[in-house]
């Protein structure tokens, strides 16, 4: 636990010659099975720590779990290593009585796999079939200095981000700009679960008159998983896809990206940015 | 097909009240079911084009193919939109007699999905045991020079990412930095699927000699892949996790990190890079 970045020594090359051999600190990535009553649903490559969370939020995003109480537990499985000792890579869910399990048959795994049907229009048809809350009709309204502002506040709370270069970051915000929760992961999706499961734990899932802040690009996943909880507007660091900006304006999301500096583009419902 | 980017207005604001409406050019986001025999086995979410290859890197990354002969056939399904349309979302493959085909059993779906199994050890030996080629005992001496002048090469490659700026991006050159070949794709695994298929397709594999960058960081499934297609050098612009510079170790496969300006970080291997 807690192993969030590993030492590993590492060569150093430079110009003219140079050459330096020093420890050099790596973001930790290690496999995470999640099991929901004992059967293995999905297994993800994360940072470890914060895997409850992750759990909570992973379950939310794909629609088994609307509510912290519907999640009975969450323990670690004894997986052993070579070395006798618990890896801490196998987390074993219980679901409250009458919430009912995720379908693991293949072709649902494939769905979970990739967060998506296999076209465009029959995986937009089913989010929002699946989805318990629509960001459609929150009514917040964000003002273009507060969105301007986001991304030195999530790397500001990237703590290792500054130590290895190497996680993806995820932040929830208040309208106003003020810091929920921000998370860090190998993994871009893994640290929205991280985020939107920790919101559902403290009892703030739907998400309401918040922003998701991401630090790289805006996939379709990203947008997903946002709309499964209920926030209403995601802003990202970088380019969105295009089948990212469809769902984003069939759900009634406002998706913002490219924001860099005090520009930003609004590739979706632009009526919640307050000028 | 020839989807590569997709039009969307936006509305572009920046300071003092600018608001400026007009097309974008999104990177185009579609998901690919891929089938052995009829049998789905994946589904993930790329940009559309050269999904022939995206199979090929896709298969033989997994373990199911080695050699171009092993592949008869890639057809589009019928699958059809609500106007009628086929989407070419569905890609049928056939394989040569006797080639296994995948086991597409749960347990096993969820190894193909993460490229790992549930401890880290045990998906290293996973990969050591599948892996048809080794990079191990590749004799090639890359120049830090030629290594340089990677990212540059690829950047000029990847013509979408300048317009979209949503795309990763993989290129394999020869040790002397002649460019191979270049993809790009909104998913990381998907450029690299692409590239060693067309490697594939192209009798060059395994990848002796070869050098592969990717635009982003270097996962443990990034490595993987590369150690599949028995590429001996993996050069990446930014970090790499712990577990990708574990396997790169044990597989005999050099791996370079923060290739940026004229300076590179070398986490495995450096009896490779020249000086």
């Amino acid at each position: 636990m807690g192993r969030v970045t590993v030492r590993r020594p590492v060569l150093r090359l430079g110009p003219d010659g140079q050459e330096l051999r020093r420890p050099d600190a790596l973001a930790a990535e290690e496999p995470l099975e999640i099991r929901v009553g004992g059967t293995p649903l999905s297994v993800t490559m994360r940072t470890p720590g914060h895997d409850v969370e992750l759990a909570h939020g992973f379950l939310l995003t794909e629609g088994v779990i609307g509510a912290p109480e519907d999640l009975l537990s969450a323990r670690y499985c004894d997986s052993l290593d070579d070395e006798g000792r618990n890896t801490y890579n196998v987390l074993d869910i219980t679901l409250a009585p009458g919430v009912e399990p995720p379908d693991t048959s293949l072709e649902r795994n494939f769905y979970t796999t990739s967060s998506c049907g296999v076209c465009g229009k029959a995986s937009l048809d089913a989010v929002k079939l699946k989805s318990r809350f629509s960001p459609a009709a929150d009514p917040v309204q964000v003002h273009y200095r507060t969105i301007v502002g986001l991304p030195d506040a999530l790397r500001e709370a990237q703590k290792v981000f500054s130590a290895t270069g190497g996680l993806h970051g995820a932040a929830l915000f208040t309208a106003d700009g003020e810091l929920i929760v921000a998370r860090e992961d190998v993994g871009r999706h893994n640290a929205v679960d991280k985020v939107l499961g920790h919101c559902l734990l403290g009892g703030r899932v739907p998400a309401a008159g918040t922003v998701l802040m991401v630090s790289g690009r805006a996939s379709f996943e990203l947008v997903q998983k946002a709309v499964m909880a209920g926030v209403p507007v995601l802003t990202a660091v970088s380019a969105p896809s295009s089948l990212a900006v469809e769902l984003a304006a069939e759900a009634g999301m406002t998706l913002v990206g490219f924001l860099r500096g005090d520009t930003m583009n609004v590739y979706a419902h632009p009526e919640r940015v307050d000028r």
